[in-house]
């Protein structure tokens, strides 16, 4: 099946070509930037020995005619507008972006006015653990942020057991290249190395992402509070929740029962760390209680899990392909 | 004034010397480990041109002949035996361990027996914001734990206006020097580079400290469940503490009257990062709201704040000096 | 064909599993470590839903009943007394550690008496782009040290152009797993971190290791002087070769035409970066030129092409598969 | 006396401010920068608490009014335009550019057409071992650049031993403020952190400095051939010099007779490491032979002794003061 890449300059696109290039069912017909016109192991020098091939302006007419589905990593409003042409071409898309995630109140109330209006009610939300059976008939996905991938795939398991009326807080740390390739005070070396702090407190548009997605599936609302923070590493992203229970129930059960046969989560025995995660598609977790106080506790690579190999796995069931073919599950850092 | 550092092999020991060398009013007039037998430069190559004096191995009667008042960078259990002989030979005594931190029976539920039980109730809490009056006439003093040190200038100011039936939840993150100098496999470069994770999360023997600070300093009992997490910074530590208001009141206002005379206390007007405050003795502390929503956030150097800045600031105030004199006010990390 | 994985605790016992795990000719029918009595996914929680047995400890009889083939991930000494013992049961022995790399006089010189005197001679380098013919016979290979495996490739295309007379430097940069797993003062988080600093200069093992190949295989006897480096990364590796050419020769050409036909040589436009060839087999090299000063600059993943990757290399060339069968040349680290 | 800092806003800027902050003899009458209308607390809100007073956008005349001495941390080109009106008013300068640090020829050879013909002639090279006696005369004084710095101090000793036929390797290693704080992408954390490589092989503009200075200064003409890296810590320079010798002297014996008065020198028994230097103004240097082979190894802090430290010992010479007056000899980086 021939998959288009949209948008290959940045740290999700890159890491797109890399899964894709090994990926046993898809093949990289179309690679596209900005600019175009350089050769992709120009634009990635690691490529070198592994993919030759030219990168072009994206042209959704022509991506219609070389490709079957297509993977956007696109700054937001850019990608709607791709999205909705390449639909028309009969194009599968899986869109990195925001812009097809929320509700479209949500989103314009957070992002910007919506330009596809038709296409946001169909999408479909790209957590496969929540909604794998809509995922089969989807024709477009929207990839979940990082920080809402996480946090979700912690929070749900717990969400009836939580005390509405108490807030939740996530505390979440993100490696550095979850704030992308674009230059930037806060990525520069000079600046984070050494260094962690908050940005955005309780201002952040994936908490209403977070907050949306817990009342579609669960029907409840809940003040969720989301500080992220920057830590110097390069990727891998460690999200720690708070929140008060209702009751002291079995906290390691329900989370165990929950993920009992989920390829891609791993329940663990301690708190979790980056480490072990980074450079695969897994979300690890741990939860601990103190009376009626819980700490749920996941780890992923944020820009695998958190982009690129949770599209490549959305893709994989849109398709019918098995939900883990040519999903990194091994990486090499010790 | 003479002074004793017991313990200079470790961070601790090695930024009490390096305070003392320039203290206006301080003089290093003996320095121990558990070795001895070494002149100070080789246990400390960086101190070359700087001092060079013989390292001893500890004995009280002697440091009661050469000294006025003693630092101790030693392991708990082990400081309170010194400590105990060093106030015989009428030696003031700043101990950095846990060892006077805690009120008999909850020092020894978390750690061990006490030895000392004869001076453990009159040691001085050492943080200077809290005790400045009692530290004035103190001749023992007990220097703060780093997390608890950076938990309680965020807290305090805020614990008549946080409701008691809710949890209070610490996130904290500290730099790799806040483990030790010993050796240990979570310390290895080979582990917490490019890494983070929790550790003893609900269990960590800083909670009770803070638990016990704020009910002898407010009279209340709280629920205070606390997260350390290790980061891959050298030094340097981050608390982001969330708890639930009674009412939506104005945090800024509350946070910047509590501390509008401190030298060492700086109320930001953004998230704070470690990087303001590494190698001095500042402590920032930033605070946010959200509805009844609680987010402060503080950040000091674990080594100086943490430890042995203010266990100097300590000494200053029980010998009568200013707080902030020879106190490391700037740093060279831009 | 069934490999066993001899020395599984360290971190080149961790790569080794790790490229074994997906390979599609090699099956791991055997784990051990010194003290056994472990699940490898207790050892390495990393391997968690991708690897379940259990890890023995090491018996000769044992391995040569189940397997065809065994990696040793060991320290030198240790190794030779398994290699001699699995040679006898019919295993073919791809050796990490030192014991089999030099010759005889120049191993005893170096490190200590030679408990394996018949089998030394025999052992095969496992440089491939220089010994693969030799390595289709062979049934032990000494698995080049990571220094010398980039020095060697770095160096000897050019030994023909380089001046006898002149002493060659080789300034190294070592990322911190170089230094092997065991708990050790200057692999601290504490010490180097933020740091960088020449070790052994002119004394390092590997010195004499890289001459006497040159030696060997081009007839020619260099002053070859080496510093290595360990610099504040968790992998990777950048040798600097400094030397003197007796003629103003065209260094690219040369190079160029040296691995032209190498799959798991990249020679580059621009000095080499660790970053580009970590988490895989490249070794990736750039040359220049200053009159007859020259500049050759190599960079390889010090676990992998500096030790497991390329002992598998070794092993598919021994057991008549492709050279890249089943080898990393994607890394998910942008 | 009255300082003047023009140029404010980058690392090197910083470093004048908290210098000159605590400095006995200088008060900071003056600071300015490009863009002026900022309080300096807004500009580096880690100098909260420490120094309150506006940036000014620069203006040599008001700087005559006010200032005695005016640091200029500006880029070449900009900063011999303000060297040239500051002389005019009486105004000592300290040049932490290019702009006055090489002969006319040189310098338009490698950067652009001088526009200060008047002074360059009369600038003092500011490295204070080898120009004391002309620094006490100085009204304009060339600090050096960084790597010049480290790499003369290790190699002026050794040139009447050093074989005049042979090149001269430099390897250097400088942290990531070496590359300044405007936005970069080799400055981004995403691009170096966990990476190394060098940049400008034998073709950077501190090769021909390296090299006119030793001419000058020795009357001798060596091939000087400069590798810089870029390593991933936020300061700090490693410089690995190789060289042959002539005859096999005591390299110890001569590196510990040159600088046995030197203040700020300090000769080491093991080779240096970048932490024991930073935050400081020292040099650790130490030697190595191997037959004629010689290694030396410098250390310095690239902000520090290889920028604003530097510069205040300049201006210290040039104002009659000691060498060492307020200048910072220990860090707060264990």
């Amino acid at each position: 099946m021939n998959a288009a890449i949209i948008g290959a300059s940045g740290y999700t696109g890159l890491e797109l070509i890399k899964i894709l290039i090994n990926h046993p069912k898809f093949n990289i017909s179309y690679i596209a930037n900005s600019t175009g016109n350089i050769n992709v192991q120009e634009l990635h020098p690691s490529l070198k020995g592994l993919l030759d091939m030219p990168v072009e302006v994206a042209n959704p007419k022509e991506v219609g005619k070389v490709a079957d589905i297509a993977f956007l990593a696109l700054p937001h409003k850019t990608s709607m507008s791709f999205a909705k042409e390449l639909l028309k071409e009969g194009v599968k898309v899986v869109d990195l972006s925001a812009d097809y995630r929320l509700e479209l109140e949500t989103y314009e109330k957070h992002y910007c006015e919506h330009e596809d209006k038709q296409n946001i009610n169909d999408a479909v939300y790209g957590l496969p653990e929540y909604y794998k059976e809509k995922l089969k008939e989807a024709i477009l996905v929207a990839n979940p942020g990082c920080y809402p991938t996480a946090s979700l795939l912690a929070l749900l398991p717990f969400i009836d057991y939580i005390d509405e009326n108490s807030p939740i807080f996530i505390d979440a740390k993100s490696g550095v290249t979850g704030a992308g390739k674009k230059l930037n005070e806060i990525t520069q070396f000079g600046h984070i190395n050494e260094n962690t702090h908050a940005y955005n407190p309780f201002k952040h548009r994936h908490m209403p992402e977070i907050q949306e997605k817990i009342k579609l599936l669960k029907q409840k609302e809940f003040s969720v509070n989301f500080v992220p923070h920057l830590i110097p590493v390069t990727r891998g992203m460690l999200v720690s929740v708070y929140a008060t229970l209702k009751n002291e129930v079995d906290v390691n059960d329900i989370l165990a029962q929950t993920y009992k046969n989920s390829e891609f989560v791993r329940v663990r025995d301690n708190a979790v760390d980056i480490k072990s995660t980074a450079g695969t598609n897994f979300c690890d977790i741990f939860v601990a209680r103190n009376g009626k106080a819980l700490f749920i506790n996941s780890s992923i690579d944020n820009l695998l899990r958190g982009a690129s190999s949770q599209a490549v796995v959305n893709a994989n069931i849109m398709c019918g392909f098995e939900e883990g073919e040519g999903i990194p599950k091994i990486a090499y850092a010790p």
